[in-house]
């Protein structure tokens, strides 16, 4: 089964991974600090797998080091940034801590972010508001894999919504969720046991619906959140569409299916709408709107109530967002964090062909 | 079938109505604004047929009239108002304002209302941004009829979230959905045809799917947007809770299961966790992030380019969220709006209950 490693020591290796090929050591932390929290959360599809994907990337130009992450536009509330092509993590806690410092002043702050790349999991910057007791939202588009309701053209991603609410006593709500029924990992997973997916994950060339997982490979599409029409998949659509516009439009990166493929073994497209791939961060004071203990009373009062909701038949209880996250957590920091094997076999590959330290030493 | 009436008779004739029972005429204007432009844009569930409901509201004392709506909190980017108790669009245009005003100096605005009462379609507030070249953002509350992924309870309502983005030479981007498979007013339907619905939109009262309409009265509930857990519906309840905190916690209004009733012969709750129901508006202006005008370029593109998607097989084109309510408009401001004939029916009992001239004279 999966090796079980430490946060310090697979942080570690990550950091000499990255400053190895020329990342300064802050922004190596910063990209082996996502991509680990990933891990921690359980959301293992956006952790260490990536690894050797983001090495590829730089491999193949597509990634600048030192890149200068820089203010471009900016309004009391609001900025632009440019990322300057780098790792996507750098220019994003850049751009959050951006958007938390307008809101101390402003009352809220929101930033979007061209000239981008692959940024983890949008729920660890969203997260980075709750400890100044701020709501955290946090938007980025995709690599373009889901077809907008009655049509078969892959022109969005699985663009995911992420938002942090804090409580007092509880810990934190924590919502970080793709758009899509499915994300594209879990039916890469079904594809690899052999076995057929659910209908109303995926659609085939012409539009139909079908349990084949292959089938994105034959011109087919993931579909969005409500799977057919009958069922509101045009709200899913809308909500994948409002996540690319925010990523994208506002600040002026690549829309839709023109988003740049964070994969090195997918060309670069001809035509470009913007620059790189965008990203969308948003933080709330919450005593921009009433003072600070009542809303965590309050935060407290309703998840309290939503805790104590009745379990429908066959389920013990009822989950507030973050929970399955949290609990992760708790037993990866005190157990480690498991290692598949054919990604322990990856990252040691990674170790060989870039000549640093392992984390088996 | 459906008798039609223009918009300036209907209008005048609400504007009597709600003026007879002692709204001020501003007030009144607006009420009939927000319900008729709900015709207009198609969603009947939202205009006439709510009339006789409010005025059921108002007689069982449960509204004020004259209500006084009263900034209570704010900072430069941020507002929480205190909506009276009137009729809800009363203080919601006012707060969709006053988002608009604070977003011209701080470049963004949010405002949170709370004592508020149901406020028609959450569309025409969001709407409201466009004219200012804003993106204009609103959710609501509502009556709790959603029961939580792998509960029971009724905790949620249907939740709508509406977002409006400007483009230049194309219509809007106009989305306004709930955050769930289906409407309460859809279901309403199905059941008066005596049909089964399909299975997806409610659960029973022990959380299993069902294809009975009429399960709500049974301890049935509707289920989140996805349908269920293996189609993302927890992603749908992330959708619904966010909605509900930011409309309810956040400005201090009742959550969730303690959203008060907006229908006369349901009773009032005992407990209560804030004050009435609770809106929450945004407006962000285009050029606090970019350039105005290349902002509606590239949102011009991206209408372009998403109407020209390919379309799935039996179907003739792709939609851009908002193109079927904007041909509604066009249709009704030219043949009149199509009053359904009960809904006729009550509309000419209340002209004669309150002695108010028709709009047949």
């Amino acid at each position: 089964m999966a090796n079980r490693y430490t946060y310090q020591i697979l942080d570690d290796f990550l950091i000499r991974v990255f400053t190895k090929i020329g990342c300064p050591v802050e922004d190596a932390k910063i990209i082996s600090e996502v991509l680990l929290v990933s891990e921690l959360r359980g959301i293992s599809s956006h952790g260490l797998a990536r690894v050797k994907t983001y090495l590829g990337l730089w491999e193949a130009g597509r990634i600048t080091l030192n890149n200068e992450v820089k203010v471009i536009h900016e309004t009391p509330s609001t900025a632009t940034i440019d990322s300057g092509n780098g790792y996507g993590m750098i220019g994003a806690k850049k751009a959050m801590k951006l958007a938390i410092e307008k809101a101390k002043t402003a009352g809220t702050g929101w930033v979007s972010v061209n000239n981008s790349n692959h940024f983890g999991i949008a729920g660890y910057y969203a997260m980075m508001a709750l400890e100044e007791n701020m709501i955290g939202i946090t938007t980025t588009n995709a690599s373009p894999l889901v077809a907008p309701t009655w049509s078969t053209s892959k022109f969005l991603g699985t663009n995911p919504i992420a938002m942090a609410i804090p409580a007092g006593k509880n810990p934190a709500f924590v919502a970080d969720f793709a758009t899509t029924p499915i994300a594209q990992g879990k039916l890469a997973l079904i594809e690899r046991k052999g076995e057929n997916c659910k209908l109303g994950y995926v659609q085939d060339k012409i539009g139909n619906p079908t349990t084949d997982p292959t089938i994105l490979k034959q011109g087919g599409a993931i579909v969005p959140l409500g799977s057919d029409y009958e069922h509101g998949s045009h709200k899913g659509y809308c909500l994948g569409a409002i996540v690319d516009i925010l990523s994208s439009v506002l600040g002026g990166a690549n829309f839709g299916p023109f988003t740049p493929p964070q994969v090195a073994f997918l060309p670069l497209l001809e035509k470009s709408t913007g620059k790189g791939i965008g990203h969308f961060f948003g933080a709330m004071r919450i005593d921009a709107f009433r003072p600070a203990s009542d809303f965590k009373n309050s935060m407290d009062e309703w998840i309290d109530t939503f805790r104590n909701a009745v379990p429908a038949e066959g389920h013990e209880k009822v989950l507030i967002p973050g929970d399955p996250e949290r609990e992760f957590t708790e037993i990866y920091m005190k157990e480690g964090i498991p290692i598949l094997p054919d990604v322990e076999i990856e990252l040691l590959e990674v170790a060989k062909k870039y000549n640093v330290k392992t984390f088996l030493e």
